[in-house]
């Protein structure tokens, strides 16, 4: 298969790479500036068109852009498929913005640089149905599995919501750690290693996906809140246990 | 050495079984329900008097009953340690409650029975000075370095205030996720799975020891607020880039 990778950051970099594996990858990136991975073709937005399929990496809250970006250079039957951590929003777009001919698929790769030092098998990578016929869908997961992922079939519904609770929680827990400057120390626990772990892992990531994952996962809003009630009812619990002095 | 521990709960066995490698260990709980670990004699309170050391192993928020319990015991020049997750208060509790002619030393082994599968080499244990003599320290720091043990040589207030935002943040946030009722997830990121592990390792402990890491340690009560501003500052910035609809 010949594939496309619009976005050449720090997660395009990593997919055009793995992608290059077994196909032959098109990249191409708005600005010079990023680095091509070694295997990929760096292309002009144009010669995007004579790609299978088109895998969008760019930032949740620079989908509508991109789309509007790809219009003129899509040819029907082309396949237009997102990486991004949200699902339902992304979709939208794309079916809104991209022509009828076009069709379009999402997915997750639940994973970054970060992630794959052990390598990439096994990983779990979501795949959500866009506007695609079932063989369209069955092909792509097809190209997933051949990576070495291990591909998980999920409404976007349903992975927003359990993203929510899950990388969505994470990151926030992360950034709200990060920002108590949390560090090292010689007396550290094994649980406050994992905590430095988890810290270091999300604010690696850059500070767009977490406000993108905070804002365009519409589930998110309502974890955010049930964390604020349940960190109140925690200090509660702690005030009513104080004892006398 | 012959040393005595005073209470077999779940960290009181974890560390007369390790004491009992290389020393004669002698054993007293109040109710007879606990278990005695091998190589570890049970005896009634009135014996550990013939202790050289004796370690209290019991709540924080119980150490003031327990040295209540224990002064009847004691006999001059007798050693008397605290292994507490907080330094000031037990320290503070022993030097008021024992009789001047006890010394006391306060120790914090950095680790619990779910963080000793690899072993204990090395693990991090602080030794603070209470009212004792300087040879009184170092025996017992050579007795904890005879185990294994790192030991970090540190003054009851520089531990509880470095540890309330080590080991505090992590049994706080520990407790607030579980409290959300986080579980494992088929999409699970490598972030999330380090989220867990913290959970699941801090609610094994018991419940009373995150009361009494949070109440008694004085410099938790600032990480806590410091936490609460924090998630309050986190949530203006997202609330400041939600995108215009």
């Amino acid at each position: 298969m010949r594939i496309g990778v619009y976005g050449l950051g720090r997660f395009g970099n990593l997919w055009a790479t793995l992608l290059s594996e077994r196909h032959e990858v098109l990249a191409y990136n708005r600005s010079s500036a990023r680095p091509t991975p070694e295997g990929v073709r760096r292309v002009d937005r144009e010669e995007l068109e004579t790609c299978d399929g088109v895998f969008l990496c760019t930032a949740i809250s620079a989908i509508e852009e991109t789309c509007r970006d790809l219009v003129p250079v899509l040819r029907p039957k082309q396949v237009v498929l997102d990486t991004c951590s949200v699902k339902t929003y992304p979709l939208e777009t794309m079916d809104r913005i991209l022509p009828e001919t076009v069709e379009t698929v999402g997915t997750h790769p639940m994973f970054g640089p970060d992630s794959v030092s052990n390598g990439y098998s096994g990983l779990p990578t979501v795949i959500s149905p866009g506007r695609c016929s079932s063989e369209t869908m069955e092909t792509w997961r097809a190209v997933l599995e051949g990576l070495g992922l291990r591909v998980i079939p999920m409404s976007a519904e349903a992975h927003d919501r359990e993203a929510a609770y899950t990388q969505g929680i994470t990151h926030f827990v992360g950034r709200l750690l990060d920002s108590l400057n949390v560090r090292p120390s010689s007396i550290a626990t094994l649980g406050y290693r994992k905590i430095l772990e988890v810290v270091e892992q999300t604010c690696n990531d850059p500070y767009q996906l977490f406000v993108d994952l905070q804002l365009y996962n519409p589930y998110t809003s309502r974890m955010r809140r049930d964390l604020r009630a349940s960190f109140d009812q925690l200090l509660a619990e702690l005030d009513s246990a104080t004892p006398d002095e």
